[in-house]
C-alpha cells in the first residue's frame, strides 16, 4: 500500500496540530508556568524556530487552543441541545444537553483556568478574546432556547432569554469550579443541582410552548 | 455645649475610616488607577506618611475595604433572609433577599472588578483573601438555606446545600457583572430571572419543608 506524499499544506497543518497537542498536554501535566515555546516545541519534535512559522507567540497558541477547543464544546452542546429539543420530554437527553458543556469545562482544567483569568484581567492582551468568546458561546445559547420556545420579538424578551443563557453559563461555571476545587467530587450530584436551578427558568416560558 | 475631645484611639480610627471612605470614592471616580496612597492619603487630609499607620500598603487598604463593606453586606443579606424565612409566602421579602446582594454589587463597581480579577489570578497577593470572602459568604447562605427547611444531616445533603448556595452566588454575580457592562441597565428585570432560576432549587426542599 501506497500513500500519496502530503502537500505543503498538510505537512504544514500535520505540525500545527502536532503544537497544539503537544501544549494541551502539557497545559494538563505541568500547567501554565510549564507553557514555553521551548518545551512545546520540543514535544512536538520540532525546531524551536520552527514555533513562530505557526503561532505568533505563547498567547497566539492559547487563542489557537481556545479557538479549537471552543469550537468543539459549542458544536457539541449545540447538537446536544437540539436532540433535547427534539425530544422535549427525554429526561436523559435533557441532562446530557447540561452535561456536555459541564464535563467539558473540567477536561482541561489548566485551560479553564487561564481563560477565566483572562477575562477578568483587562491588562491581559487575551482579555478582550475571552469575553468574545463568552459572547459567541451565549449568542449560540441564546439561539438555542429560541429554537426550544422561548420569544425574543421585542428588545425586552430578547434581553430576557440573554439573561438566561447567561445564567446557565454562569451555573455550569461555578459548578465546574466546585468540582475543581475539589468541593464537588461527583459531576452527577453537581448536574443535579444545575438541572434543579434550570426547571426554573422553565417557568418563563410561553404557556403555549411548554412541554 | 462641649464635646469631650477624642481619645487616642478614638482619633485614630476616625482618621482610619476617613481614608476608607477617600479610598473608595477615588475607587468609584478614578478605577484603581487612581488608587495610589499619595492621593487617598491628600483626599483623606492627612499626610502620607500616617498613611501607614493604618494600613501596611494598597493591598492592606483594599483588604479592609472588602473587609467592611463585605460585612456589611453580609448582615445585610442575612437580615433580609431572614425576614423572607419567617414570611415564606411574602413575594416582597422573598425579593429583597435577592434584590440587596445584587444592589450591592453594583454600587461600587471597581471594588467588584478588582474582588474578581483577584480571586482568578493565583499570583495576587489578595488571592486568598478573596476566596476566603467567598466561602465566607457562601458558608452563610448555607446556614440561611437550613434555617428555610433544607437538610444537611449527611454529607451529601449537606454539599447538595453547598452547591445551591454556590449557584445563587454565581447566578447574582453574573447578573451584577452584566449590569455593570451595560447590557442589563433594569436591575428588576435581572432580578426577575435570578427569581425564576431560584425557584428551582426550591424543589429540592425536602417536600413537608415547602412553603
Amino acid at each position: 500500500m501506497t500513500t500519496a506524499p502530503l502537500s505543503r499544506n498538510e505537512a504544514k497543518e500535520l505540525t500545527r496540530r502536532r503544537l497544539l497537542r503537544a501544549a494541551l498536554r502539557i497545559l494538563d501535566e505541568e500547567g501554565e508556568a510549564g507553557l514555553t515555546t521551548v518545551k512545546v516545541s520540543r514535544a512536538a519534535g520540532i525546531a524551536q524556530s520552527s514555533f513562530y512559522v505557526h503561532f505568533r507567540d505563547k498567547q497566539d497558541l492559547l487563542k489557537s487552543l481556545w479557538h479549537e477547543g471552543g469550537g468543539r464544546l459549542l458544536r457539541a452542546t449545540h447538537q446536544a441541545r437540539s436532540l433535547s429539543i427534539e425530544a422535549p420530554t427525554d429526561r436523559e437527553r435533557f441532562r446530557d444537553a447540561f452535561r456536555i458543556p459541564l464535563e467539558s469545562m473540567c477536561r482541561h482544567p489548566e485551560l479553564f483556568r487561564i481563560s477565566r483569568r483572562v477575562r477578568h484581567d483587562p491588562g491581559s492582551p487575551l482579555a478582550e478574546f475571552a469575553r468574545e468568546a463568552e459572547k459567541i458561546s451565549r449568542d449560540l445559547l441564546v439561539e438555542d432556547l429560541i429554537a426550544s420556545g422561548f420569544t425574543a420579538g421585542t428588545e425586552q424578551e430578547r434581553r430576557r432569554v440573554e439573561m438566561i443563557a447567561d445564567c446557565l453559563g454562569a451555573l455550569t461555571e461555578r459548578m465546574a469550579i466546585g468540582h475543581l476545587e475539589g468541593r464537588y467530587p461527583d459531576l452527577e450530584e453537581a448536574l443535579d443541582v444545575i438541572i434543579a436551578f434550570s426547571r426554573g427558568y422553565l417557568s418563563l416560558l410561553p404557556r403555549e410552548n411548554r412541554a
